[in-house]
């Protein structure tokens, strides 16, 4: 249950097949974010439909709302959801660092204020596994001290000891059978840390190995080189994660440096504020020029959006600000990034996958800083509504 | 085409088919609101699944946006929303009174600027029937003037006045087969004027016949006497449209008066507030008592949402403000009045329908004069971001 099957290699590039209790999840694979209990206005069907098996869900939201004790009570957070799928969670070691308030963290754990109303809660590691449980998730994470990636070497280093205490102790908090415990490897943009960390994490043998703490502000080129690096020192019969990390040309890159799991919030995120994916980029749907097209998004993608409603019907609904608009774009864009992976893993498994990468990046138009930056900000604006992911 | 057939009648309530170029409706029915070309939240496929086939769309919301003629050049309005049942438009004469800006009225048409832009633009009635036509809907009517509820008499009599010769502009200026035309019934609280505008009005012989201006802020009971009044003066050949009422009570009451078809956009913009129908009252979701809820929102509903999820899991994602929250409670309430008509329509044809009504009534708990008041508080503050219907 806990090992993850590797059917054939590419280079680094991996295809596999990673065992969970609730069904066997073909990789290379991005889980969709469902953080609060459901993938951003798509009901559990939905996220069938687009041919996904596994999503994340977040421990620290969860907690706060609706609470650990009514997802227990209630059967867990399948049930709960109505989601037969796989679920991994994540601790909420990132969402403490991001999004709670007047953080205070020592070696016990974390005291933080709810970003909701301000109330005061703790976290420690065995409290973090605890939840974890409870929730009755598929896969699940220790808690680690996630911090900004432009801080010192010296602070880096320390928070990096503190995920590894963290980590042992979560490891024997952990006493769950058939729900296996990764372990997060941090060190920031330090190769030497990174290094350290590895070796440190994979000599306590996890069940699986996240790589934390990237994408978060640093050059891409940085994430791309401490992924390499790291997945290098991970064992080759565990699975391989990349927290955060889901743009399609991350995920093509990224996969080619050996990870088998991403997760992300852009696909969906993005798409609530119109961008939407396609073979040679992404696209503003509220752009001017998608007013009288009478074609979908994607003339050759088969998702539901695509197959029913043509551009100008979506660029109406955007235009309109109508709620049916967020869901239609984001069946698109986690159609288009199951495609992805499911083109990934057959290129892989046919020993094509160098012609792959190849093709796909030189077609696909990789988003400029400049659009990026604006498209934060437009979600920055709309968080509050929007409500977090 | 245009008339209606009668299958039976238990007093003044009626049974019926309304044949239309996209299918036979069964009446009495309930049109839910699609005011820019999408039921708020739903898919077409969603709509049809809670047993619907005809919706209510507006000419004066897609004149703006998306404008008629990309519409047109799109295929029409079934085309470009990808809805093939029947669609109903109002004319724009109640949303030039409710929505625009600077309206100007005189005997020509109206003069308004957009609430969108503040563009200028003009309606008359020929013109109203000409997008209708370019809509390409089933059924069309005639441009009114609408007032408040409690102008004087007088100037209630004028905007009669004016409604009616309009209605004779827009009859000659419709010529499209297999479209029929309505004509609106105005004349206040008023029942002489009423009186006159039904008469003067059916001599004209319309396809059908709708009663406007009520449910605009005067007691319920005037609503219901004014209706009763005016439906015993309409011809029993032609189907009887009351405008703007749809809370569950009032459909029974009406369909008790005569109505065939009603619209309304309160199922789904309450929905959308988190105040869901039940067979003993609207619920507020977010209440408390709902959070650990195990049983759907009514045990005994067989829509999506009830087979699917918990009413805590409904209440945790209006808590959570996840946009599923508002889809799957929309499907809740469509499907409550689809199947409220269909009721209505078995007992009717069954002879049973004064039992059923009095025992509706006597179970349904009508939602208080303050409840109604403070929902619609909440609905005006929140109209900016969730757009108008």
């Amino acid at each position: 249950m806990n090992e993850i099957r590797i059917l054939k290699t590419c280079g680094n590039a991996r295809a596999g097949e990673l065992s969970t209790q609730h069904g066997i999840i073909k990789t290379p694979v991005l889980c969709p974010v469902g953080t609060q209990g459901s993938v951003k206005t798509l009901t559990p069907q939905d996220v069938k439909d687009v041919g996904m098996r596994i999503i994340l869900a977040n421990t620290y939201h969860l907690y706060l709302r609706p609470g650990i004790p009514v997802i227990a009570k209630l059967g867990g957070l399948h049930k709960f959801m109505n989601w037969d799928g796989a679920i991994l969670t994540d601790s909420g070691g990132y969402q403490l660092y991001s999004l709670s308030k007047l953080r205070q963290i020592n070696d016990e754990g974390v005291i933080f204020r709810s970003h909701i109303d301000g109330s005061r809660h703790t976290f420690t590691p065995e409290l973090a596994i605890k939840y974890q449980e409870l929730i009755g998730a598929d896969i699940i994470m220790v808690l680690d001290e996630c911090i900004d990636h432009n801080e010192s070497r010296e602070r880096v280093w320390a928070a990096m000891v503190r995920t590894h205490q963290w980590a042992e102790r979560c490891q024997k908090a952990h006493n769950k059978q058939g729900q296996p415990l990764y372990a997060i490897v941090q060190g920031g943009v330090f190769p030497d840390l990174r290094k350290q960390s590895a070796e440190h994490l994979t000599a306590l043998n996890f069940d699986g190995y996240a790589i934390g703490g990237l994408s978060i502000g640093e050059p891409k080129s940085v994430t791309f080189d401490i992924t390499e690096q790291t997945t290098a020192l991970l064992p080759s019969n565990k699975p391989r994660y990349l927290m955060g990390v889901g743009a399609p040309e991350d995920v093509v890159e990224c996969v080619a440096r050996g990870i088998d799991i991403f997760d992300c919030a852009m696909p969906t995120r993005v798409a609530r504020n119109g961008a939407l994916y396609t073979r040679t980029g992404r696209i503003d749907i509220e752009n001017a020029v998608h007013k009288e097209q009478e074609d979908p998004i994607e003339v050759t993608c088969n998702c539901y959006t695509c197959r029913n409603f043509s551009a100008a019907y979506l660029h109406h609904l955007f235009r309109s600000k109508e709620l049916l608009a967020y869901r239609l774009a984001t069946i698109h864009n986690l159609a288009f990034m199951s495609s992805l992976v499911q083109s990934i893993r057959t290129s892989i498994l046919d020993s094509t996958f160098d012609a792959f990468r190849k093709q796909f990046l030189s077609q696909y138009k990789t988003t400029d800083e400049q659009t990026r930056v604006s498209q934060k900000q437009k979600w920055l604006e709309t968080r509050q509504k929007d409500t977090l992911d």
